[in-house]
């Protein structure tokens, strides 16, 4: 059934307007009487369609539900800025897989380092990417995309999770070690290419982050997301 | 160190020849003393340059080890064949995540249906992606890329594995039901867009084939093998 993402928790009655009105109405042809999900921080909004018009689509809520494809983990993904369109790549496949929160960072070896200006057009399309990877695979939120955090300011963000992990290619326990069935909240730190200097990884231990590593062969900076919110799902019973 | 796959067992003295020695003696500028790895069949041979030219470099095997990077367990991914350029994507990162061999399907769904002669030029330019990601990942074996299969073919081949498994929108176990630890050989079935048809998995499932689910938010069907080969990699204790 077709998911459509609201601004505001819906009373009996919503009135779509906008491009979701045009897609409702143009591109799936949908009638009255038919029913679409409305998607609400976390929560579906089953409702039938009462009238359509060219510029808006109204709907009467039928019945709640929680949104059953949120994980029952929260995985915020710390990513170091990649080069390219590779973060665009990496937010669309950690929405699929279930992130609650993707934080660019700048670190020592991002070749790729716009200022805070440059950043909010990209940001722009991150959660464009976002928005619609989360249509897509039946996610019930958006996943945030926040602005551009420098090391330090991440690193103390991300110890407010239950458990922090830094993947570094030098070393580190497997993800096996942990159990995240018993965590809230993880923060995944991963690197941009060239990984992270050890004066960072430094820096992470001494606040609590823990290295973890993801076997012995090197992966991508792009793949490396991938793989370990896969696990990370996976040990947590969301897979 | 330098890796670089060789198609014969090195004897003592090795002479490598044509786009290999130039990325030796130009691109990286090594010199005479300096050390290599050459790969062949799982074995790394660390050896040490006696010589180059314009043309060659003439190594001397000081040491042979099994490669530390291959997983104890060999996953082969049949991936129905996706849209565009999708399929060089999931052959990269198959590569980087530790698969054997990736053989490419027709499917019912496939909406790109190259012919033998069409699908071989395509299998030429995967078959360099593959080795591209071997050399990067620190891979001990080139994976091999396979012709084009019928779904009959397919389900043939991948029963002689000890587990194989398809990946069903419609529901199936999760991959923690399966000891991937006692495994030796797994098959590993994606769909492409709009995945597999009904007859299809049961198809398979009269073969011997176990439906396996990836959670309850729908993955495009390149991040699907990803994501499952991340999981068995894990639970198989290579990650």
């Amino acid at each position: 059934m077709p998911r459509f993402f609201i601004n505001e928790k819906p009373n009996e009655k919503v009135i779509i307007t906008g491009e979701d009105a045009v897609h409702i109405g143009r591109s799936l042809r949908m009638k009255i009487g038919e029913e679409i999900v409305l998607c609400h921080n976390g929560m579906d909004f089953l409702s039938k369609i009462e009238n359509i018009t060219d510029k808006e689509v109204v709907c009467v809520v039928s019945s709640i539900m929680q949104s059953q494809a949120e994980p029952s983990i929260s995985v915020t993904l710390y990513q170091a800025l990649p080069k390219s369109d590779k973060m665009e790549f990496i937010v669309q496949k950690a929405v699929e897989l279930g992130v609650t929160k993707i934080v660019p960072v700048l670190t020592s070896r991002c070749v790729s380092r716009p200022d805070a200006k440059t950043f909010e057009k990209k940001r722009a399309r991150l959660k464009k990417i976002s928005l619609s990877a989360a249509k897509q695979s039946g996610r019930g939120i958006i996943p945030e995309i926040s602005e551009i955090l420098s090391i330090e300011k991440a690193i103390d963000d991300m110890v407010k999770n239950d458990l922090s992990l830094i993947c570094y290619e030098k070393g580190g326990a497997s993800l096996n070690s942990h159990d995240f069935r018993a965590l809230k909240s993880v923060g995944l730190f991963i690197g941009s290419e060239g990984g992270f200097e050890q004066a960072e990884v430094d820096k992470c231990i001494s606040k609590g982050v823990i290295p973890i590593g993801l076997g012995k062969r090197i992966l991508r900076c792009e793949t490396a997301p991938i793989c370990a919110i896969s696990i990370i799902m996976n040990l947590s019973g969301n897979m």
